[in-house]
């Protein structure tokens, strides 16, 4: 009995642990491992004017934002979808992605991020799977200023097109 | 055993009907349903001196054709690769794929097509399933000119980067 009372009380102390854990700062989008494979939302080339996303972008949406995305509604929780920007060259009016500048990753999790509308927002410098561009309070309050003032559905700019 | 001797003969009648069938003409590429989910390979965006290739164009590849993208040699067969080109507009420097202009589509099947490097093409109008641009026999020559007299692999033009 006083072992496994003393087991009861171990995992409810690591529950407080992760819980104040949790509360103290907020939770970074993992990478989006794998969402070259996701499904192509759209391409778009953005000139000079939109500053920091000049270049050509890619947007990549998992199979739960891609449910969003076909329902009226809002996203589901687990929705990723994927803003992959890359330099551009003119290639005798050809228009040609070179390297990649960053990926913008925003992720629904409607408890975790509910302060930003649901999503949470992270940012990755060229190809790499850790070095990530701003600190998370940073990130969120950056991103989500932008995403709630554009139009769109659930801070979800772009429209999926079969 | 008479009827069995008869269902051989008829078996081998149909298996001699296609023969000849196939033998006549050369056989469409199917419409390659769902290729929007398919892997996306690259986009970009040619001016007018593409002429009636002028727009955004992005390309899918199939999970085979992925495998020949990813290996030194050719691709295998049952490897498929859509070019789905829409206009475009210019939004404030912004430029964003309207209306689709038409999907070309090619097929790796290296005994049906072996007189074109082992692929066979087609070209369907718009947003339809069903209306192709040319006959097979000018979509073989057209497309097949091209795509052995651009630098490549295999016939194909692209190349994919995760």
């Amino acid at each position: 009995m006083k072992r496994i009372y003393l087991a009861g009380l171990a995992t409810l102390g690591v529950a407080i642990c992760l819980g104040q854990s949790a509360a103290g700062a907020i939770e970074e989008p993992a990478y989006p491992e794998g969402y070259r494979r996701w499904t192509h939302v759209l391409t778009g080339v953005s000139d000079a004017r939109f500053k920091r996303y000049e270049g050509m972008h890619n947007i990549y949406a998992n199979p739960k934002a891609i449910e969003g995305y076909k329902a009226d509604g809002a996203f589901p929780d687990g929705s990723v979808i994927v803003f992959d920007l890359f330099e551009v060259v003119d290639q005798e009016g050809a228009t040609v992605a070179t390297k990649r500048k960053f990926i913008d990753v925003m992720v629904k999790d409607s408890k975790r991020y509910a302060a930003t509308g649901g999503w949470g927002y992270t940012e990755f410098l060229g190809d790499s799977r850790t070095d990530r561009a701003f600190t998370q309070d940073k990130a969120m309050v950056r991103c989500h200023a932008c995403h709630v003032a554009t139009p769109g559905r659930d801070s979800v700019i772009t429209r999926f097109k079969d």
